[in-house]
């Protein structure tokens, strides 16, 4: 057992109030009333994190030779202006004058249609169906009650047209819509501004003038690229190769909601994977290609239908599902990583995003989506990005990003090259020359073409160039010669493109938590929850519990305590004087996988008992052979089977 | 060896030039031209930060069973008034309103008053001393040149009396000290404005309404106190205990230099270990008490000399240089840690604060300080902040942060009580009611035997009181009785008293580059630079290279790779066509203690070579063997004597 027993369903008042009574994770500054969207972890929330990133580094990082790097949070405007982050990273919210709220748009639309469309349920006394109540949990709701109102049926049409494509609106067809429907501030009745855009990153002031305006980076990547060079000079120039990055990043929410799922400041670890645009083969493709996957890929959803496609890593690149080898081993490797952790590989699946998703620099982009309480969630996207950001910080810097292949063999064309007369191009057209040389040399073949054919009939008249004011300038062969010749290079200058698995850590954290958590029905007080975290991913891997508080048993647990140190284990002692049984129970919603009690036997033999989470089985043997057994099936992935075969079997007598 | 010879001087040239080359940092943003106190760390420095803080969690948070946690970096407003920081945490700055240049008030007296002395010295025919030059190397110089100009000999007595106490000074009098000896831009001779304060935190707006006001934390500390009350819970509300936290902090440095050593986003590794101010004693004190430290004390410094005194920490408990034993045994610990990840010990003191250098509210405090080529560094601040941060952040919210100890026998006192008569006082004084109560419960014994003793003779005129507008206001025996009760108390509540180890990890990474790095004069090429990282810090543990480039080596070196990854061992191949000492001389300079040669033999008997880097003592044996030797090595410091006491010895024919 590892994860929740399909024909149990969450109990998600029980989940949340284990999590707040042992401090997985709590609202951050809580004394102070909180901030929304902002969370701390407490000590086992905290320490399922850190082993969810040391398996990350060992599974992505030490696995493929990645360039970790730790790159600054505090990011210049410049930078966020080039990538696009600046104009871009927006969402549009409305404002209500009166009472000061503020809405993020979409969310008030769908909220405020779908309360519509039950009211709309009720008036025909439709009964509810269990996906909408879903859904619904997402959020704190806005709209307090159900109005029941029937509606035009072909009203009730475009609502639903509406909702299905929520997600495409731009801010102005948001405003339309609100209009058009009469939404308003669902509290006050009050009306609402039109929609606004909102940037989403927290903006700030770097050194004491004021002057230099920062943000808090809405993503690790950015750091990654600006560092493209020095990266591929630590690979020794080869290619490909990939950097990884784990990290805060930052989104100033309008309305922070569902927990974990989406707040204002998260962890993430991010692999930006540098490849040939004209080679995306991958070298270690082979060792995943028979990985099986579920896919739900785009053209399903535009048929707007959720079928899974289940097959092979090696079968979705042969049949094109996927674009080609190396998002292939991302998806596979993604997917073992995932189990790896303790995920349900029946609450998994890689979506396609729709062409209207991308941005709209991708090229091809799948999430990795788990199922919890609140739906599917997307917990690693992995995308194409293209050769978008180097180009463009290439652009903005004119520093270039560029790989240098030798070519096996030289290659030799015939091309149109340009030839400036130094003594008559620069007189003539003085600072705008350089502009003019760098538009000339950024012409394709074709358009150099024409312009040596415009240039032998008489002359060339430059049109607007970006910068300078050069339109209706003419050129002739005196200053510029076009000229076809035989070029040959033993070089090919390329801008890598970039697949990037990007994870989002506190997303994972909390699916996973949800995949791991079910009841066991035992006793009068209740079901009683277990978190079956696998052992390597438990926050505390040993409850030790001396059976009574008498003074004789102290010496040993003090011994079972530091041998578990001395071999890096974690574990806590539990000597309150609570029953065993209940002390066990209290430690099964931890999610500690081993137990060792401390007993009379002890004393005499130095013998314990070696206690299992899921299946409360007991066996029995001395203090160095229980923790060599709880080591291998902590740090190797051991079975509790073969890590404990020479060890003997115990019953209980102490009623759980 | 692990450090530089004591007779070997830093080359910080050679030293810079292998971090640069090698991508151990580098300024963030650099294609953009760099901000001031930003770096990105690179792949061998994030992996040596990466060890250094796994070591750190090893060494602190599992030993110590404390309790990690990781709260959010945005900090509201509030939370910062309350702790001080909006207040104080700032420095002098002075602006130049014609060239828009901004000054660190300190720094500029400083540096211009030293460089007046330097042209006093010049003027005088005496030679620079060694100290002056090390210190100058701390920063940039604002002040360009030093101009030969003899000082009368009482201005140089006031100038050496400044400098002597620079640290103390407030910024009105930086200010007059600036006026008197006509301190202006060093650069174009321009005035300056006063001294003015700026506050060191970067701020931003949370939410989108712009008006939740909102810092990044100058410091983790503040999210462990925010969550006292849950961590005493997660420690079965017993005490002492401590909470612990790795993560980034920031500081908006008005003018940052020296490198690593000043910047304004860095990683921190704070421990606040919560201590009843009554028994600061430590139950695991006695396993470090003979630890020797070297001490720097208070009063050795107010003396105005630097004499280390060397002892074990339990004299200094003994003789009271270190208040108590808590702060003896994080001292001990904090040496213990420093000396595991490889900084050299004579490079390595404790120095006390000054009373004018603490906090108001630390009593004692001492920094673990490394000597750098910038002169010695604090790296380890150890504080007691006593119970001042609980205490405001309760007054502030009236959420209790305290302690509630059970008594092992009762406490019988006669003790003042008030008694409110609800019907009477409460319509007198309204809203006021509840503050007039509450000052009177925190009145002392004293002041109530007074109070009791006016009502006594007929009534009680209240005071000011803060809030609330009741001075003058008159209360008699009909509205309060305060009366001599023999009250037995069943439980103690207290403040606890916090104790705070606080790690700068960037300091450190820093110090302990320098600390290992030498030089091996070896060939025409120039010297060779080494870093001597202890095995199990070295980013990279093995390095794998082929003898030659021929094909049938590939099979044996890819062999060796996948055997290292499944051993989790970082391992990077380099199978370039230089030589082979070449190849390792690269390496030495990232601080790989090992090597692995694959040759010709390897290919008849599955053997292959194994390196140390700074002895260049080779042994032979089976992959295996050689992997299993590294192993014990680097995960359980196994020295190289006893891990290769099975293996072969090997002269190389290779020249290095």
């Amino acid at each position: 057992m590892s994860t929740r027993p399909a024909d149990q369903e969450l109990n998600r008042e029980t989940l949340d109030a284990v999590l707040k009574r042992r401090f997985f994770y709590a609202p951050a500054f809580e004394i102070y009333d909180g901030v929304s969207g902002l969370y701390d972890y407490g000590p086992p929330g905290c320490a399922l994190q850190t082993r969810i990133i040391d398996t990350w580094r060992d599974h992505f990082v030490l696995e493929d030779d990645m360039l970790e790097v730790d790159t600054t949070m505090l990011t210049p405007h410049e930078v966020l202006k080039t990538s696009g982050h600046v104009d871009k990273f927006a969402d549009w919210m409305c404002r209500d004058l009166a009472s000061g709220e503020i809405f993020r748009a979409d969310h008030l639309v769908e909220e405020v249609l779908e309360a519509r469309l039950k009211g709309d349920k009720e008036a025909r006394g439709i009964k509810e169906d269990v996906v909408e109540d879903e859904s619904a949990k997402k959020r704190k709701k806005k709209v307090k009650e159900i109005v029941a109102i029937k509606l035009d049926d072909n009203v009730k049409e475009e609502y639903e047209t509406i909702l299905a494509k929520i997600d495409g609106f731009s801010g102005p067809e948001l405003g339309e819509i609100m209009d058009k429907y009469k939404i308003v501030n669902p509290v006050t009745g009050g009306p609402l501004e039109k929609p606004m855009e909102f940037n989403l990153m927290f903006e700030t002031a770097i050194g004491p003038s004021g002057k230099l305006k920062g943000f808090l980076r809405p993503e690790t990547a950015q750091g990654q690229f600006l560092n493209f060079n020095k990266l591929l000079d630590c690979n020794n120039t080869k290619m490909p190769f990939a950097s990884a990055s784990i990290g805060k990043s930052f989104r100033n929410e309008i309305s922070p909601r569902s927990g974990l799922l989406r707040v204002r400041e998260f962890t993430m670890a991010e692999i930006e994977h540098f490849v040939d645009p004209l080679d995306k083969d991958h070298h270690r493709f082979d060792e995943v290609k028979d990985v099986k996957l579920r896919f739900l890929a785009k053209d399903v959803q535009s048929a707007g239908k959720t079928d899974i496609q289940e097959m092979t890593i090696g079968q979705a690149v042969e049949t094109g599902l996927v674009d080609n080898k190396t998002l292939g081993y991302f998806l596979a490797r993604i997917y073992l990583f995932l189990i790896k952790i303790g995920v349900n590989p029946d609450r998994l699946r890689f979506r396609q995003h729709m062409s209207n998703e991308m941005a709209h620099y991708a090229t091809d982009c799948w999430d990795a989506e788990l199922h919890t309480s609140y739906g599917w969630i997307e917990c690693v996207g992995c995308a194409d990005r293209s050769a978008y950001d180097l180009s463009v910080h290439e652009a903005r810097t004119k520093v270039k990003l560029q790989v240098q292949q030798k070519l096996d063999a030289p290659l030799v064309e015939d091309k149109f090259v340009c030839e400036y007369d130094k003594k008559k191009f620069g007189p003539l057209l003085k600072k705008a020359a350089k502009p003019v040389e760098e538009w000339f040399e950024s012409r394709t073949q074709c358009e150099l073409e024409d312009l040596a054919k415009a240039l032998e009939a008489g002359k060339i008249v430059l049109p607007e160039i970006e910068g300078v004011e050069v339109a209706g300038t003419e050129l002739d062969k005196s200053h510029i010669k076009i000229e076809k010749k035989t070029i040959t290079t033993h070089v090919r200058d390329y801008t890598p493109n970039v697949i990037e698995p990007s994870f989002g850590i506190g997303r994972i954290l909390y699916s996973l938590i949800e995949h791991c958590f079910w009841t066991r029905p035992e006793d009068a007080s209740g079901a009683k929850g277990v978190l079956s975290f696998p052992p390597r991913i438990a926050p505390t891997k040993v409850l030790v519990v001396p059976l009574s508080s008498q003074k004789e048993l102290a010496p040993f647990t003090q011994e079972v305590s530091k041998k578990l140190r001395q071999a890096r284990i974690s574990a806590k002692v539990d000597d309150s004087s609570a029953s065993i049984g209940k002390r066990y129970a209290r430690n099964d919603e931890m999610g500690t996988p081993f137990g060792i009690t401390v007993d009379f036997d002890t004393v005499k033999d130095n013998s314990v008992t070696l206690r299992e989470r899921d299946s409360t089985r007991q066996v029995r043997g001395s203090i160095d052979a229980v923790i060599a057994a709880i080591n291998v099936m902590t740090a190797d992935d051991v079975a509790w089977e073969e890590a404990t075969k020479d060890l003997t079997p115990f019953d209980s007598t102490d009623k759980e």
